[in-house]
């Protein structure tokens, strides 16, 4: 049986990633594809557990070094329970949110290097990649709209940081792209949800079976 | 106010490190100097979460690469919230293990790498290191006699791995003490345990005030 294909989806908050990945896995399913469907922070028992630890309390409970350990340590563990046996299984895997999320949230936003956030993923994970990453970006002013709207909806401990700390969150997504270009595809976000599932497929078209 | 001293105390199983950490602590008190007795995993608020995940459960709960992400994500959060403050205040601050148990635990006898293991502390703890540790150890004679008397005593997750687990830790811990002879004591821990405090004593000899 063909090992299956690992896709995360990526981009800042609210910016439409679990709406997609829902919109995403049906049109993939209507394929025949066999589809696990899975989440960073977390996606197997210990990485949850390690989730509750980062995502509870206040902002300063860890600070950024302590903060990327852990996400790298939850990684580790979603790799080897969850998302590698699946692919061996010949299932597809669409998590929401995985590697990018730390080199962009913790080494570009957080002052921490995207580089020396791969070495943990290197350590943790021997550097396992996606097949594709898809990142929805949004401009700058239909971001803010977006953001409004959901205001008071970003309680978590990184949710809610100034928005200093996202825009470099964007910036960084945007660096990673250009220098993996061919794992990772920005995505256009803005319009109705059905044109932005018809982008994400677009992008997956040489995967595709 | 001069800054204070960091002293850790390491070993394998059942060697005496915390029987030996409340005489010593009494003997530095009797010296006059303010101390504050600490342990790893552990150590602060969050650590302590993080030593929960690392000690409870299945020995395969996490692999060996994310328990070594998560001992450096609990130092990273130990050192900055307890012991730096504490030497700041010019306390001594006393550890029952530290860095060093990562090193021989994870390093060498979980096959990691002493190197490997030392860059996560470099990258969460900037490389802090104590002013001394004092490694007890027992010749295997005497090791396994003490082994035997408190069988049934070793229950949580890391302790209760097989001797040849356990055999490679000690090695571990006899490399880093040849690798840093100025920081890292070997401490003959056989006898009655006021004879293998005087020894402890005597290898903080020029650090006392
Ligand atoms: N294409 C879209 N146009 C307008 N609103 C959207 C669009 N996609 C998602 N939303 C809305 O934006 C909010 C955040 O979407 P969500 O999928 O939860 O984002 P994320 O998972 O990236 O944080 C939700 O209220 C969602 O309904
Ligand atoms: N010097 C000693 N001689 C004999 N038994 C000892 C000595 N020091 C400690 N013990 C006993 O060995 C056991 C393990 O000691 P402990 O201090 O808990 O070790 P550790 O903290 O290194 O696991 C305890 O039952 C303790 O009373
Ligand atoms: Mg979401
Ligand atoms: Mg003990």
């Amino acid at each position: 049986m063909a090992r299956g294909r690992f896709i995360s989806l990526e981009g800042g908050e609210g910016v439409g990633k679990s709406t997609q990945l829902t919109a995403l896995a049906e049109a993939l399913q209507g394929r025949g594809l066999q589809l696990l469907v899975t989440r960073e922070p977390g996606g197997s028992p210990g990485a949850e557990a390690i989730r509750k630890l980062l995502l509870e309390g206040e902002d300063t409970r860890w600070n950024p070094r302590a903060e990327a350990l852990l996400f790298a340590a939850a990684r580790a563990d979603h790799v080897e329970k969850t998302i590698l046996p699946a692919l061996e299984r010949g299932e597809w895997v669409l998590s929401d949110r995985f590697l990018d999320s730390s080199l962009a949230y913790q080494g570009e936003a957080g002052g921490l290097g995207i580089e020396a956030v791969r070495a943990l993923h290197r350590f943790g994970s021997s550097d396992f990649l996606p097949d594709r990453t898809l990142v929805l970006v949004l401009d700058e002013a239909e971001g803010a709209v977006r953001a409004r709207a959901r205001d008071g909806n970003l309680g978590d401990r990184i949710g809610s940081r100034p928005p200093s700390y996202h825009a470099a969150v964007d910036a960084g997504f945007r660096a990673i792209a250009t220098n993996e270009p061919d794992r990772v595809k920005l995505i256009d976000a803005s319009g109705p949800p059905a044109t932005v599932t018809a982008r994400l497929l677009y992008a997956l078209g040489d995967l595709l079976p």
